[in-house]
């Protein structure tokens, strides 16, 4: 049973280029994180072509210079950012360091596409908002659990076409595995990963004004826990939370470390859209006791019951928008306030959070 | 495709009895909801004698005496009262009348077996709290979702078997075919049906103390709403709620009336467990695209995922071992305080609900 680690994380779809080769040059910098080879991926099926790699651990570089050997090694990021060729940097830095590096890229004049989450503090937000108002570059973030999951995606799509109505309720679940020795430091500290709700949570709220179309929200109730890592003191294993959208639309999601051996893959996650006229569950990364295989989708409505498996046959249309946006300087797939929001409605949920007292 | 109405609901299992026919005699009352057929059916199963049936409609009598042609119909419920061989009497009144039936079972020195929601105000609980604690008469709930219902049974099992760890959250997805024609006045009756999260949202509350051996909990949060039906102005279509217990185990839940005309049953209810060592997900009415039947169970821990169908595997201990409580004056099927405590929960989620305006 292949026990896929979700630091590494980084499906292949089918190449659906949208630029010619040379048309949209992009770097990676700052391989903290697996989600960085996702993020690649992404932009290389799209036709966008890799012209640099940095980082300053040798043994990232050269696990990431093997996956793709046509990037260039730069001696520095200023390497990079004085190659007027290239327009968009890749990152996947430490959480914290996030908004960061992403302000240095905005100031060089390129866009910056981070790993999620894309902050760990409210300054950050502002800082950006404020960066990309006077320099008109884009700050987008790689919110795999939707943007890199064909079911995910192909829910958005039964979603426009009125499958289930209005989506009134979004529950997402996001078990991940702890896998802890392949864990950097960082992972452990929380001022440096954000906070279970701020990191891995941030999929989730993203999820859920992406499926309701909300443009805003507030959350109503928030709480964090460690209940059974007592040695990672600064680890939460455990978060949960409400949110509700200015269209009255609601979420509730769930976040944890608690994905068992057993289960043949990182995580058991799950979407369930609830609509007025039908429902939508989306088995992300596999079928349990099925399957291994991700992307199963079952949709329910007035005429029938449908469990289909779209591997392959959505692919991932995000990251072509993406690059068209950059080009074009259009919003079309996602905007810039929309990662905002996100972003600080992570980072409330995080900071408003109930410590919860576990008493066995 | 069948589907299948809640309104009745009435599971049927292999017979099991615990005492000899004539042994335990019951009375079946207020026939306002078609559980009473579940839980007539559960009784008689566990080997329990149906005495007597008593309603105040005749085509309701009619078509009770027609599933159980062994009840002679009493001409008021004082002649149930007034014999001394019935031991107990199950009710399935309007949910604001259920405690002052209950009392009056109670004052009669006989045990009350009521329709879930026990009680719909605070004024109702504690009524039943005393009068239990003078008369030494018990107040039972037939939360069906749980005690009618294999795969619940079997995930019970499981964890107390400490296949998954500690349960560390409980979340609970119930969602119902709203069917408004087939129902009553007074299900659209606010005060009458005592709110979603009191009603519908009992057996979720149930389910969390159970599973968790909590004893006590915290409503954090709980909203209801009208999203989609306003020619019911006292329907509530939607609501959801987050609970703290005792022992730091926490729960979600929502219930709704949105279950669409193309599911193959009356609703996909949904349980997850999360423990320390791993997590169980039942599929309690329906395997959704894949059959019909329901009690389908995944459990998946360090070792291994397992997706069973338990149909037939487990029955419905509840009945049996709630018989045997009343004739022992023992609590193994369900304590008093536990029901006590589910019901005051429940009217807590209620009153504290955030009433969500919707703006589509």
């Amino acid at each position: 049973m292949q026990k896929a680690d979700g630091m590494r994380y980084a499906p292949k779809g089918e190449a659906k280029p949208v630029v010619k080769d040379g048309e949209f040059v992009f770097a990676a910098a700052a391989l903290r994180h697996g989600h960085i080879y996702g993020m690649t991926n992404g932009l290389l099926e799209a036709g966008a072509t890799l012209g640099w790699v940095y980082d300053t651990d040798p043994e990232e570089l050269k696990r990431f210079c093997a996956a793709y050997p046509q990037a260039k090694v730069a001696r520095s990021l200023d390497e990079i950012l004085d190659d007027q060729s290239v327009r968009m940097v890749a990152a996947a830095d430490v959480p914290c360091d996030r908004a960061r590096l992403g302000l240095t890229v905005m100031d060089a004049g390129k866009d910056y596409f981070t790993d999620k989450t894309p902050f760990t503090t409210l300054e950050q937000v502002e800082a950006v908002r404020a960066k990309a108002a006077n320099t008109g570059q884009k700050y987008m973030v790689y919110f795999s659990e939707r943007l890199h999951s064909e079911s995910s995606a192909y829910a958005g799509q039964l979603v426009e076409a009125g499958e289930i109505g209005r989506v009134l309720q979004v529950i997402g679940l996001g078990p991940h595995r702890l896998n802890a020795p392949s864990r950097p430091a960082w992972f452990f500290n929380h001022a440096q990963y954000g906070g279970i709700l701020c990191d891995i949570g941030s999929h989730q709220i993203e999820q859920f004004l992406y499926y309701t179309g909300a443009k805003d929200a507030k959350v109503t109730h928030s709480q964090v826990a460690n209940y059974n890592h007592p040695e990672y003191p600064e680890l939460e294993d455990f978060g949960d939370a409400m949110l509700l959208a200015d269209n009255g639309a609601t979420n509730y999601f769930r976040v944890d470390w608690f994905t068992p051996g057993g289960l043949g893959c990182w995580g058991d996650g799950r979407l369930f859209l609830l609509g007025t006229k039908g429902y939508i569950e989306a088995r992300k990364h596999i079928n349990p006791g099925v399957d291994n295989r991700g992307d199963t989708l079952l949709c329910v409505n007035g005429d029938t019951e449908r469990l289909v498996n779209v591997t392959g046959q959505v692919g991932f249309p995000f990251f072509g928008q993406m690059v068209l946006d950059c080009l074009n300087r259009t919003e079309k797939a996602m905007t810039q306030e929309h990662v905002l929001t996100v972003g600080r409605l992570c980072i409330e949920a995080q900071m408003g959070a109930r410590k919860i007292i576990s008493r066995p």
